[in-house]
């Protein structure tokens, strides 16, 4: 998964960073909260790195299998325009998700994330997600929920601002 | 849910478009496939109306709990501008979902929805998609997968637009 990335740091899974795994971790509407034991059956699915500033963490056109969650620090989200050029197009802060299309339909990064300011973050790869929703059937409808709310938090913010582009 | 739609005739659940449903429904590669029986048992929990051209579904800024499955038709999607005139953003063909991001999270809906061909749609509500993962975890797990890959697939398509248009 990560493996290949020479300069992130291993830091075990998520488990150590289990408090504010826990308060990142939404309020869930949809269904019943989640149970402190099943943010940590969760955390001990998620390995943690760290990397410095400048790491490119997703490369925009890869393939890629994995998500991540970021615990600590700045990423910046990046894009190349028509012409080659890159501009900045947004950043992640601590409780801000990356990479979640690729990890769930497979399909290209449609951006580059690069570390700005020091950060740890934790990784669900779609292996990983699969397993979750095989073995623990509890946990894997939490997970679910959890990245139905993200995505569609994500998506009405994206919406809203396209929206509002398309009827000026 | 939709009964103070006076302009909706109600046709009953799902079950008697099973083949239409079946063939929307995807493929889904993070778990196994649906089978024809869950298929069966998600459309028996979906009511289904037919509705008119000019009906409005969804309102631009309604509370809203329930997301529609396209089955026949055409449905416009229209947004006022800062000047309060409706603009035309998108529409909904057969297998389009319009209205998940209300369902999920219970805020209000971003744009209008109107019936510009006359229009079959089956209906499910945030209490309803609740019950399913209640009573039916396996079937509520495959609807979570299927509604993540739909967000997902309409996350990627808003992202790569909004990011084209902050790229230049």
């Amino acid at each position: 998964m990560l493996d290949h990335y020479p300069h992130l740091i291993h830091l075990g899974d998520a488990s150590q960073f289990i408090e504010r795994f826990a308060s990142i971790i939404d309020r869930i509407k949809l269904f019943e909260d989640f149970e402190y034991q099943e943010v940590r059956r969760l955390a001990l699915r998620m390995p943690c790195y760290r990397a410095l500033p400048g790491t490119v963490l997703i490369r925009e056109g890869d393939d890629g299998d994995f998500a991540l969650l970021v615990l600590n620090g700045r990423v910046n989200v990046i894009k190349r325009d028509a012409t080659g050029h890159h501009k900045h197009i947004g950043d992640a802060a601590p409780g801000d998700t990356l990479g979640e299309m690729s990890m769930i339909d497979g399909r290209p990064r449609i951006a580059s994330c690069i570390v700005e300011e020091e950060a740890e973050f934790a990784v669900l790869d779609r292996d990983e997600l699969t397993r979750i929703i095989a073995e623990d059937q509890r946990l894997g409808i939490k997970v679910l929920v959890e990245l139905v709310q993200h995505l569609s938090r994500k998506l009405r913010v994206a919406s809203t601002k396209l929206a509002e582009l398309l009827a000026v």
